[in-house]
């Protein structure tokens, strides 16, 4: 989902609540999910007027790096931030303070932080009080550790999680004004975001909330060998063309399995083509239903398309 | 759309009546589609038997080589075939006999010239005997040079085509027994086609058949500018907790291209939210089809969701 031109974080902000409204919808209770929200910009303005004023080139590597926090860890993300043979290559304590930075939860003090100038704080700050106004920002946390891997983020990154932190990311996205630029389009400002659908599910599945999407067709016709499949085939077609939903048993069965895959089908009724009903001129109707069995005629040939039923 | 399980040609009859139903419902008209089956049994049966008697090895290249027929024409395909830097490399008369057999459009030609036992031509009979029942065998043609690049094929082999021969195929599939089983899986035969989406779609822009598609929403809410912001999305937040489908104006705008813009959005009402408008607490409300305004009180605080409206 994305907004395309807007330049504002007004763009930001009815993307986190169309976010939340989209998980609400499907069913996801409101306690098991938040938002984090973050900035680059914030990020990128503090990391340059410090431990890279020298080597502003480091910082895409930085980010890079610093998305791993969660999955390997404080001291793990130091060793690569201070690797020589790495692309950051900073000093320990530097390395240390950036880590330190990203444990920040209060956004005052990491706009504090920031060189005078800086965008970031700003806009996360309008970001909240438009969020307010949705009535979503108690769902929503300022968190400097969301940094979202990807190079073309420039503004507000965000992504939501459960609150219990089994899962993984169960959105993520955010500003990228120079994306579309770089692929050789016009420079037109963007935000976005995906959803992480396997992860929605396993949510969902976890708290016994997936709906039970049952299969439901109008017929399933069968026969029991190929003499009769002339006539199953075009009974099919029959039904299709009067506009049922129809499944065609490809292969001859009996009776006893044709009856256990028209319930998995889903079907409201099974059509039985056999040898006695072909020489009849009839198909079998059973409701699988109510039980009831009923017979339909046969077209006598083909185009001859006015079928009737008896019960 | 693909049929897993069934080693008998009732799968691809199933098929290519599911293809004929699916085009008829998206508007192609009769006329304009019919499908060309062959099949790769019956090309290899016959080749093997033949001029690959002594390589039966070059049948996949050999494949590759005539699926360009289409495209490049008779004598470069013979060129392909002849090349002796290549993978096939048939005397030029076996080459020139591969092209005359894609010429075939005649089945019982076809099978003929098969050896003894090759299942191929006994198939490609049933199949027309099971597509007349399903009363689509008129708009189907046995077409030697029916191929199809991939080396997955197994047996039959199927595409739909524009009648006026001015597109690239609407629909391409065919067998694939061995598919499941060379990627790692079980044994298990199977039938499939894709659909062209893009080469259907240029069908229907072509008849001027493509439907119009107009977004319809409820409505389109927009603010002067960011005096009114807080109270405009507010108002947006409630229309859509009411169920209604709501664009929010992302930024400022003046009456005249907010309502370019609503009309573009395709919505049913503008909810205007001026600094007038918010000095009386409400939001003008006017009735696109019809013209005729009201006004829709603002909600007075947060979490007061209970707003009415007023002619």
């Amino acid at each position: 989902m994305d907004v395309w031109g807007e330049p504002r974080v007004t763009a930001e902000a009815e993307l986190i609540a169309a976010l939340f409204q989209a998980l609400d919808r499907l069913g996801v209770p409101h306690p098991d999910v938040r938002v984090r929200v973050s900035s680059r910009a914030l990020l990128e303005d503090t990391l340059r007027a410090g431990v890279l004023r020298e080597r502003p080139e480091a910082f895409p590597a930085l980010c890079v790096a610093i998305d791993k926090l969660d999955k390997i860890g404080r001291d793990a993300v130091i060793e690569l931030l201070t690797d020589a043979s790495g692309l950051v290559r900073l000093p320990r304590a530097d390395a240390a303070s950036v880590v330190d930075w990203l444990a920040l939860r209060d956004l005052e003090e990491a706009t504090r932080q920031a060189p005078a100038g800086s965008r970031g704080g700003e806009e996360l700050r309008e970001l909240f009080e438009l969020l307010a106004c949705y009535g979503v920002a108690d769902r929503v946390v300022f968190d400097a550790s969301v940094v979202r891997g990807l190079a073309y983020y420039t503004g507000i990154v965000f992504e939501a999680f459960d609150t219990a932190g089994e899962l993984r990311a169960i959105c993520g996205g955010g500003r990228y004004d120079h994306l579309l630029e770089t692929l050789g389009g016009s420079p037109l400002p963007a935000v976005g975001f995906g959803f992480g659908d396997a992860v929605i599910l396993e949510l969902l599945a976890a708290r016994q909330l997936l709906p039970e999407l049952r299969r439901e067709i109008d017929a399933f016709v069968f026969c029991f060998g190929d003499a009769e499949r002339a006539a199953a085939v075009a009974l099919a077609a029959q039904l299709r063309a009067e506009g049922q939903s129809v499944e065609l048993a490809l292969g001859g069965m009996r009776l006893k399995r044709a009856l256990a895959e028209a319930d998995r089908s889903g079907a409201r009724c099974a059509y039985l083509v056999g040898p006695d009903e072909v020489a009849r001129g009839v198909a079998v109707v059973r409701d699988l239903v109510s039980g009831e069995q009923r017979e339909r005629r046969l077209s006598a040939a083909k185009g001859d398309a006015t079928g009737g039923e008896r019960t």
